[in-house]
């Protein structure tokens, strides 16, 4: 039943007889492709999405993270749901949205939150659990100071808009939000950009994403399940990134 | 009421009460993601969009290039009304969407004449304004053979048919049509080109963007602009392209 | 009545009259861009599709993997059609739907076993033409163990997970199916690595195409071929990758 919801979800349909035990490829797929179909039930699901090395929570927010920023909305809703069911609240989702319009584009975040609200609606999930009370800004990390002066460095004489864009909304305002933890922060900045090639901002994420609390081996299984979800290679060059990073700093 | 058009057309939904005088995200975005409502009318509607370095016209220009490149359909039939508004003529329009088949490839093209036809029809743009007189071509920039040089020294030999429709329709064709001024049609690739990731070819075409007109200032601002619908990584690796074409040419 | 039917196919509408002799640019794109309309019926298929470096069942196999590679649903039925009519046969393509899983992702996969079961439904094509008998695996390439070890030294220690997924389902099992010949698998693989701008992973699938038969002038056409369904920037990146290729290899 589980599994399931699981491969209706993926494929973005319902299941068609609940009471059914094992995942199943949809029938078009199964016509036409009936190897994909195989791979859909038995290593996808049957295998990749079950591998300890990220639990199902963070499984379920690397895969939204890939549909919304490279803007796949057809399957975007039964894995929203899926997301609800390992443990991503509403508030969450409505935060990875917000962060991804900046990391992948306003039209893809606006695609999303029709989306999100449709399944929020058909769940009847009240306005209470998106509406954050007032927060109190989470801390300006320890070493902001740098980060600052790159982008002084390298943005400002040549943007001195995107420059305080980066330095005020960006870093001062939505970096500090509690709705995401710094820690999903940076693993929604890290699959945003492997998934969409933007190789070049990798490195310094990757490193915010260790300070923030990801662990190398959750990166490390990340890249292997988004292969699944943006395709082989991003999932290579993320690995590059990491491998590059690790290079850099060889006692850690 | 300008600026609720405004919010209005970036989401691409209709405005739902005409009197209503501020920018107002739409319903579902501010259900979903109430912060993301909030940087949409106070940050990009209520500021960006207002910022001085570049006019409304070439915002519009940007954004609508930006949604015609990544082949974003949704939130584009709203956004070609408000180019429409800010001073892009019907005519820009067809020329952007011809020159953007070749530069981000016929599908995404062809998408946005469907949506540009439903526009046109709507505000009743007579055929007129679209078929063009037979206009002489545009002349040859002093530095083509420069240019021609390069495709054959580094095309050529892989591509000889490729070679040939660069030589010739591509830039001994379509770059000499007038339906774009050479500074919009420059302002259009690089636009397309840094949306898209395609950043081996920008440092080619922000020299020659300086060449037909473009300031730096408006390249700058022009990446700004961008971040909120391409994403904040494809504007920085812009701005790294325009960073290493000030240092090639320290006297600019 | 051929020259109808592709014009019409790569644009995704029906033929509004199936005696007309000439490629007909369908009505939206002729009156909102005139010129577009004019390259698409003289330059693309009164032109490149006929040039004889490259054959039509060729051609139609790097079309429709833009396509589908890119997430192009709209057009791909048409394509489909096309590609059934220059000689693809309809096995190969729900091979290269399952072999384009892996390299750009589930998501665009699923969305075209959905396009083309519409398009085999409609033409009455037998699952018995989908549904391989048990196939004897292809043998091993003989220099699998070099692949190996490279995998070996750049992924394993970084991520187990999709160092395993790369070495057993992908090679040790879809890279050995028979539904696709090994010769087109890398012609799919090389054009889908092109047009999603994947240039890291494009040496080694570039070299791997030539030992599977694809020759220098096949893939050099293939680029000009891809420039008009994924833009000329990935073509000639795609080209400055072959380049790269050639001066390794001086002798070849």
């Amino acid at each position: 039943m589980r599994l399931l919801t699981l491969a209706a979800l993926a494929l973005g349909s319902a299941p068609a007889a609940a009471e059914q035990a094992e995942p199943v490829a949809p029938k078009p797929m199964r016509r036409v492709a009936p190897a994909l179909a195989d791979y859909t039930d038995r290593l996808l699901f049957g295998d990749v999405w079950k591998r300890p090395e990220l639990n199902p929570r963070d499984r379920s927010l690397v895969t939204i993270t890939v549909l919304i920023a490279a803007g796949k909305s057809a399957p975007l809703a039964s894995h929203l749901e899926r997301a609800l069911d390992n443990g991503v609240t509403p508030a969450e989702i409505g935060g990875t949205i917000t962060h991804l319009a900046f990391y992948a584009g306003w039209p893809n975040a606006v695609s999303a939150t029709e989306v999100a609200d449709a399944v929020f609606t058909k769940r009847r999930i009240p306005a209470s659990a998106l509406q954050l009370a007032r927060m109190a800004p989470l801390p300006v990390p320890g070493n902001d100071g740098e980060r600052a002066a790159t982008v002084e460095r390298t943005v400002t004489a040549v943007s001195p808009s995107l420059a305080q864009l980066t330095n005020e909304p960006l870093f001062g305002d939505l970096w500090r939000r509690s709705d995401l933890s710094p820690r999903d922060r940076s693993l929604v900045t890290i699959v945003a950009l492997t998934a969409n090639g933007d190789a070049e901002q990798l490195g310094f994420h990757l490193q915010r994403g260790l300070e923030n609390g990801l662990t190398e081996a959750q990166l490390g299984e990340t890249m292997a399940h988004l292969a699944f979800y943006a395709g082989w290679p991003k999932a290579f060059s993320g690995t590059a990134a990491i491998t590059k990073l690790k290079q850099k700093t060889p006692a850690q």
